[in-house]
């Protein structure tokens, strides 16, 4: 298990007629501090994906608890987490900074599929199942 | 249980570096569906949102079966059931025209909340429980 | 000089808080409609790009003269121009389907930047300059 | 005339099958950009907008001179203009922090409408062509 966060603020154009960030836009943030928590060991999605290594969500999981607003600043938070061989979840919140309330809870499921689109689990993302280093831990 | 589904393409800027419909983008398709529906059963989001009823998602389940890339026309459906006294779930399935594949299945679980923020079911959701007229079911 | 045009509507996630299409994405409506100018021409620009000939917009020119809002359905027209060797202008309208009114005007600059990184105008493009069959002419 | 700026991060979701940051991207980057200016000088975009005052575009130019790309770090200038009694320039930038390379020019001309539709020029928008305080300075 890996624990990271990054903090984020809500972006007017991110908000819908209703006032509030649109429902798409968390999976933006979530994939956002994913591959951030990527870099922060040492990956690079871009080069993953240049290199043919394809990281995909099978499945996602969104709990909305409350609504992010305009001009609010909020924390990401990943953690990973071995499923089997071949799926690597990843458990995410997005936490309200002023007032610490969660505002949503998420977890994805992911695997890698190989040139041949065959699902793979390359050693080197084994790396995103340790700890980071101190200076980078949440 | 009323059925309903709509026509849609991919368009090149939903498409991300692997090449593909990034995963946020489903959500603003099935989004998109949710309110056709709600059209087609005579309700209209931006008005209900204007009269200060605010339909919204407390959980989505996503599983991303393929992935639609560009170019590529798909259908997608949508069914609602009642869970609760206060939720309203959409099942949705994005199927690619061509080939009738499944690329995405997705629920949503949805509650209506009134200009006090309290969790409500507005009579006029009942009628996105019953069939539609002939002409417009899937 | 190449005329092309077609139908869209506007979905509810495109509209901002103040509940109307956000700027941004009049160039995603304007982006998609050059690319399905493309195809009419038997372009396609997905597969230009993965042979490496990729079409860059240099400049962009938005005139917004109305705002769509949730529902409207509008018509995107594409014209083509050639400036100079090696830029071709697209010359593109908004325009409200009920009302007939114009809600945008743009002008987009575009050249070819070849694997290199050089700015070229292969000769395939020259199609784009050249008027439609019949059965897809706006 | 004043001068801001802000420094921003490219996210993955942004880039597009070119993989570059998508053109209308950028317009996202810019008008959050504006946004903070606005409220560096004390104006908050949601709340002029819930006394329905809306600050909107009129015309934009965009001179595209490099592609940002993923995980590119770059700074958003804003600076601003009286055009006339109605309409504001904002004059902005946006420059590859690594480099100092340009990467876009762009100029918004926009003006405020009233809620009877009506353009106007409310005075609280005045403070926006004043210096901001030494810290906020870019």
């Amino acid at each position: 298990m890996s624990m990271f966060s990054m903090v984020m603020a809500v972006r007017d154009y991110e908000c819908d007629m209703q006032g509030v960030v649109n429902n798409a836009v968390y999976q933006n943030y979530l994939e956002h501090a994913r591959h951030e928590f990527l870099k922060a060991h040492g990956l690079d999605f871009a080069q993953l994906t240049a290199r043919q290594i394809n990281v995909v969500v099978v499945r996602a999981e969104l709990d909305y608890r409350r609504s992010l607003r305009s001009g609010d600043v909020f924390q990401v938070t990943v953690e990973t987490r071995r499923e089997s061989r071949l799926r690597l979840i990843f458990v995410q919140h997005i936490v309200h900074a002023e007032s610490g309330l969660t505002m949503l809870e998420a977890r994805f499921v992911t695997t890698a599929v190989n040139p041949q689109g065959r699902p793979c689990f390359p050693k080197e993302l084994e790396v995103l199942l340790e700890g980071l280093p101190e200076g980078l831990r949440a």
